[in-house]
């Protein structure tokens, strides 16, 4: 069986009230340890601003939170040197399975995931980089070079084997991919059809009003979407300029944070918030 | 009516993984934002490690978080320059009701409260900066000078007047304070003998599993503590030092983020899932 695939939506501007790209690294960070604590699977980043040009913010959030949910034995090979990455290096690590510390080609289990990067191709298959000292092999199947994939280790005898898996089917939570969209969120979410689109805002109805009914929609649902706006503009007005109502969008619109004692919450904060109640509530339904 | 008396404590050594001023900084910030948005009244930081000299940290915890609850009027005068606030400019604004931005003495109204700071006394009271262009005057009073005062306003007329007020008296809320702890966090608690004590845990009980025997306690209890361990050793070991045992110590020991996805979750991460949980069960039973 297929997981429950869990995504959220992000505006761009989640960085464009902070004015240092050093500042704007340590609030990705939190945003990709906030993922990976709530086994997030897919992180959509999407313009919320028609009068400016997002493009940049939207490249500076998706490598950085691309980076992050890279094993470190790959980043080198899969990033170019590039000034979005100028202040990596404060990044928190994720420490989640997909990113074994071990580095020993002895300690390989059969059946052990790994992520990888494929290595110039040979005649007898695809050579790949696990993160151990000698490259495993992909039998028969020839990969294009410098491609990321997640491999599954099947002979560890004379030479290591391993073959191509989805991560959707591996057990443990095996981190979040990043989605660029150009479109803005109400066509994004009509050409997705998730199972189950939850929004947030500090106009909705309070979670524990709704827990119940969004506890059996989430039983059923393969895919969910949870929604974030911005605190310059919330969902409902982000929504309206596309000439929709964010109760039309999405089959709950929830408070997460009633009473919050600070005029505005980011929506980094907001994210943490409910993930953490969502989490608390489901986890176990999952 | 007394309004409940939330605290939260937590560990000096919640900023000593990250190397730079500037990322403590961020954190620090983060923290205070969060103890903000859900209405946390006072911030305890306590010694989590005897091996090491944590008083240099302690120190840099609690002038950030104090000068964030600072309104921005009076900080110039409540904190001289010092090396720990050279990257306060990052912090991020708590936007919280005590910390108004209208600066204009015909706009402030009869019953409205203000932080202020005392200023040289003169014969009719004590004149205080409130943020507006004047000082207003606590009548009679003879206070001390540069001393932080919670006031109400009681005379618009020729002059304006105000009175002292305990800020747990106001029903909006009003910021917390922050005390630093030379006892371990044991000892801290058999001190002060709090009416509900949370400790969370990986290895406590979902959160969901108690929350109806909490939100019982929860209702009655006037002071209110949350305390949480650190990620190189949790509440367990902190307080199994002290050769206590953690269930002896808290009424519950709860877990807030069941089946995490990464190894470990840290102090501010902790700290924001459960107050996010505990403020989504009991923000109207407050």
């Amino acid at each position: 069986m297929h997981k429950k695939r869990l995504s959220i939506a992000i505006p761009a501007s989640v960085v464009s009230d902070t004015p240092h790209l050093r500042e704007k690294t340590s609030k990705i960070g939190l945003i990709g340890r906030t993922a990976a604590i709530f086994r997030v699977d897919e992180i959509i980043i999407y313009p919320d601003n028609p009068k400016t040009n997002q493009a940049a913010d939207m490249e500076l959030i998706a490598t950085l939170l691309a980076y992050m949910d890279t094993p470190q034995y790959l980043r080198r090979r899969l990033f170019k040197i590039k000034p979005e990455l100028q202040y990596a290096g404060i990044l928190p690590p994720l420490r989640t399975p997909h990113h074994p510390l071990d580095r020993k080609i002895e300690h390989l289990k059969m059946g052990e995931y790994r992520e990888g990067v494929t290595l110039s191709k040979i005649k007898e298959g695809t050579p790949v980089d696990i993160g151990v000292e000698k490259p495993a092999l992909i039998p028969i199947e020839q990969l294009a070079m410098d491609k990321r994939v997640t491999v599954k280790v099947t002979n560890v005898e004379k030479r290591v084997e391993v073959g191509l898996v989805d991560r959707m089917d591996i057990s443990e939570y095996w981190g979040y991919v990043v989605t660029v969209e150009k479109h803005p969120l109400g066509k994004i979410v009509k050409g997705r059809s998730f199972d189950l689109t939850i929004a947030t805002s500090r106009y909705g109805v309070p979670f524990a009003d709704v827990a119940e009914k969004i506890a059996e929609k989430w039983k059923k649902a393969e895919t969910i979407l949870i929604a974030f706006g911005a605190p310059a503009q919330g969902l409902y007005e982000i929504l309206r300029r596309e000439g929709l109502n964010l109760e039309d969008f999405a089959d709950f619109v929830v408070n997460t944070i009633p009473m919050q004692g600070t005029e505005t919450v980011r929506t980094e904060e907001a994210l943490f918030a409910s993930l953490a109640i969502l989490n608390m509530h489901h986890s176990f339904k999952a």
